[in-house]
C-alpha cells in the first residue's frame, strides 16, 4: 500500500538495473546439492580461524578505546602504516598521505568514479572486465568503452583506436581501468611489456590508469612469479595511477578491508567523499586485519594461498582435460580464482547455463562481463570457492550438461530456458 | 612529483570540500589534557566489552562458513530479521524486503541521497541540521534549503514557506530531512503533534520524509518517554517516510550497522546503488551485531544507557548553571548526545573557540549545522564522551575561556585567532 517512488528518483537512480537472476538465485537456493563455479569467494577452510579467534580475544581483553569507536575517515593509523610496508614488498613507494583505507575495493571503485566522471565522461575498460567496476561506473553515468583482450592482455592497437575514435567524438577520456593480475573474469596475466608501454601511453595521452589488483599475491609458483606481477604503480613516478588492492582474498572478504593508492591531493578528494559515503570503515575489522599482517598471519598465509588455489585450479583444468577436451577450450589460469572457458560457436553460455543447472551445477555467463553485449560463448568458472571433490564432480555434470545439449541447435532449447536476464546476481557472485 | 588531478576531476568532486580544522585538530592533538566537547561518540566505559568478547569467541570457535564471507548486500537475514522485531517495538511494522542494511546511517544518507536527487533537487531541512546529512546531500549536488525550528521542533508555517517559494522557482522539492528524537546537534524533540501534521503535510504537498533516528532508545527517563520519541514512520500507511536508524550509539560505531527501512521498490534501489558502493557491510560486525540483540545485550544495555547519558547530561547542564548561568542559555536536553548552548549577542562561537582551545577545551561551533550561514552564536556541547568529571572541569575552563574575552569586543581579538575555517572536522567529530 506504497505510493509510488518513480517521480522521485534520480536519473542515476532510474538507470540502475536489479541485478539478473533474483529468480536463478531463489532456484539454486533450492537445490541443497548444487555446486557452484559462480561466485568469486575465497575458500573458508583457507581462513586463519584460530588466529582470529586469538587476536579478537585479544583486542576485547585489552580494550583500547578505539576499537569499538568511530575511526579516522583515512584509515586506523597503524594499518596504514603496514599497507606502507605491504606495497613497498610490491614496489610501490607509498607515503601515509597518499593511502585511504576503504570499505572493500569496491567503495574505492565507487569513490573513484564519483570523483572522476561526469556524465558522458569515458572510461576505457576490457572486454571482458570486472562487474562490479562496470556497475560502479554506470553508477556515475559514466561511457564504458571496451577494449579487446588477447593472450597478454589488453590489446593496445585496439586501445588507442578506441580512445581516438572517441576524442574525435569531442569525449572527455578520464581514464583506463585495468586488472593486471589474473583478471576478474578471464583470469589473465597483463605481460611485463605492456605494463611499461601503458605507462607511457598514459603519460602519452594524459589518460589515468585505475589499476585493480586484488589477486596480486596469488600467483601460481608453477606458472608465474612476484616479478610477472609487479603493479603498473610500481613504476609510475608521476601519479598516474591510482592503485587500488584489498585484503579480502588473503585474509577474509567479512573485514572488508582494502585500500587505494594515489597522489596526495586526490587521496584528499577521496577521502572527503568517502566521509560522506560512510564516515569510515569498521573500527574493529581494521585493527584485526592490521594485528593479522603485524603478528605474520598474513606473511605466512601467502605462500600456502598460493598452494591451495594452484591445487584447485590444477583439479578443474584436469577435470575439464578429462571430460571436456575438444569441447571447451581455456588459457591455463596462472593465478587467482578464475578459469575463463570458450564454448563451441554454435553453443551460447545462456543454454548451457540452463542445463547446467538442471545438472546441479552454475557458473557466470560471460556476456555480464561484457560492455558491449557480447561474450556469449564464454564462461567464467571460478574454481576458488568449491572443494576438489566439488570442483571434479562440477565439471562431471558440467560435461553432462553440455553433452546433453549435443548437436541440438541452441534456438530449439529456447522456449524451456530461463530468459536471457536469468544470470547468477554478478555484484555479490563476483570479485 | 605528481601530475595535477585537476582535469581530470567531476563537477562533484571540484565541489567538495576538506573538511576544515585539520589544523586545529592537530593542535587538539598536541594536548593531550584537553577535554573535548566536540565529537559526538557513545563513551568506550559503555559498551559491552566482555559480551562482545564471549561472542567473537563463541563465534570463531564455531567457525560457520559465512561469518568471513562476503553476505547478502541487503544484509545478514538473521539481523534483518532482529531488526523486524527492534522495529516493531517503535512500532513499525517492516517486513524484510522493506529492510537494507548499510555501512553506518551515513551510507543511508548517502545512497538515499544519490537514488533521490538529481543536480538543483532542492532538499528541505532543519536549521541547523547534522552535517554528515548535510555533506552527503551536496555531494548529489542538490540544493540545501534551511527551514528555521522552534522549541517544539521545525517551524511549519517556515517550511510551507520555503516549499512554496521553491516550487515557485520551478524547481523540484524532493524531500524533507530531519532528526525528530534529540537532533544533532540541537538535541530538540519534536513535538507529536508536529509529527502527525508533517505526515499529512508529506502527502498533501507529496514530499517524502527522510527520518535519521540513531538516538531513538536514548531518551532520558527524567523528560521524556517513548511515547515522546514514536517515529513518525510509525504512522505512515502510504510509505511516504524514509527511515534510518542505527546500532551505532547503542552498541558500538565500530560496528558500522544500520539500517534503512521503506517501500520494498525504493529498497530494491538502494540495495543496486549499495551493491555498487561496497557490496556488502561487513558480516563479522552485522553477526556480532545480531547475536548482542539476540542474547539479550542490547535490550539490558539501553535503560543502563539511558541512565548514563542522562548523567552526563545533568553533570554538564549542573556546571554550565554554576559557571554560566546568565552567560550561556540552552534548552535541557531530554535525550540524545547533545547540549546546545546560545552565547550572548556579541560573541561569535568562533572566537570563543580559539580562547577555549588556551584553555583546554574545545567544541563544535554552531555554524557548521547551517546550511545558510548563519548560527555564529551557538556552541555544540557533546557530553556523550568525556566522564563525568572531565565535563564538570570542561565546563569550568569553558568559563574561563568566555570570561577571559569579557567585555572586549571580538574583532579586537581576531588576529590571534585561528581563521574561521578552522572548527573541528564535522564529518568524524559527528554522530
Amino acid at each position: 500500500m506504497s505510493i509510488s517512488y518513480d517521480a522521485f528518483l534520480s536519473r542515476a537512480a532510474e538507470a540502475m538495473q536489479q541485478s539478473p537472476i533474483r529468480r536463478m538465485g531463489t532456484i539454486a537456493a533450492q537445490r541443497t546439492d548444487l555446486i557452484s563455479f559462480a561466485p568469486g569467494y575465497p575458500g573458508p577452510d583457507s581462513f586463519a580461524w584460530d588466529d582470529y579467534r586469538a587476536i579478537a580475544d585479544r583486542l576485547f581483553t585489552e580494550r583500547d578505546d578505539g576499537l569499538l569507536q568511530y575511526g579516522p575517515t583515512h584509515g586506523l593509523r597503524p594499518l596504514l602504516e603496514a599497507l606502507v610496508d605491504l606495497l613497498a614488498n610490491r614496489g610501490i613507494v607509498s607515503p601515509l598521505e597518499n593511502l585511504l583505507v576503504t570499505t572493500g575495493s569496491q567503495q574505492g571503485l565507487d569513490l573513484v568514479a564519483r570523483t572522476l566522471f561526469d556524465p558522458g565522461d569515458v572510461v576505457l575498460l576490457e572486454l571482458p572486465s570486472y562487474t562490479g567496476a562496470i556497475a560502479a561506473f554506470r553508477n556515475a553515468q559514466a561511457t564504458l568503452a571496451g577494449v579487446r583482450q588477447h593472450a597478454d592482455g589488453i590489446g593496445t592497437d585496439d586501445l588507442q583506436a578506441v580512445l581516438d575514435r572517441h576524442r574525435r567524438e569531442g569525449r572527455k577520456v578520464k581514464c583506463l581501468y585495468i586488472v593486471p593480475n589474473f583478471q576478474n573474469p578471464t583470469g589473465s596475466l597483463l605481460s611485463r611489456a605492456k605494463r611499461q608501454w601503458l605507462l607511457e601511453w598514459s603519460a602519452r595521452e594524459r589518460v589515468l590508469i585505475v589499476e585493480d589488483d586484488p589477486y596480486n599475491d596469488l600467483y601460481f609458483e608453477d606458472a608465474a612469479s612476484s616479478a610477472d606481477t609487479r603493479p603498473i604503480k610500481a613504476d609510475d613516478h608521476e601519479g598516474r595511477v591510482i592503485y587500488l588492492s584489498s585484503l579480502s582474498k588473503t585474509l577474509a572478504p567479512a573485514f572488508r578491508a582494502a585500500w587505494v593508492t594515489a597522489p596526495a591531493s586526490y587521496i584528499a578528494k577521496l577521502d572527503v567523499a568517502k566521509q560522506a559515503g560512510d564516515l569510515c570503515s569498521s573500527s574493529l575489522d581494521q585493527r584485526i586485519a592490521f594485528e593479522a599482517i603485524h603478528t605474520g598471519v598474513l606473511a605466512r598465509r601467502i605462500p600456502e594461498l598460493r598452494r591451495y588455489y594452484q591445487h584447485k585450479r590444477t583439479v578443474m583444468e584436469q577435470a575439464l582435460r578429462r571430460e571436456l577436451d575438444g569441447v571447451l577450450t581455456w588459457p591455463i589460469p596462472r593465478g587467482g580464482f578464475f578459469l575463463w572457458a570458450a564454448l563451441p560457436p554454435h553453443l551460447d553460455s545462456q543454454v548451457v547455463l540452463a542445463s547446467a543447472l538442471e545438472h546441479g551445477v552454475i557458473f557466470v555467463v560471460g556476456r555480464a562481463f561484457f560492455v558491449d553485449g557480447s561474450g556469449g560463448q564464454f564462461m567464467r568458472l571460478a574454481f576458488c570457492l568449491p572443494t576438489p571433490a566439488q570442483i571434479d564432480e562440477g565439471v562431471t555434470r558440467l560435461s553432462a550438461a553440455i553433452n546433453a545439449l549435443g548437436a541440438e541447435p541452441p534456438q530449439r532449447l529456447a522456449g524451456a530456458l530461463p530468459k536471457a536476464s536469468s544470470t547468477p546476481e554478478p555484484a555479490v557472485a563476483d570479485r
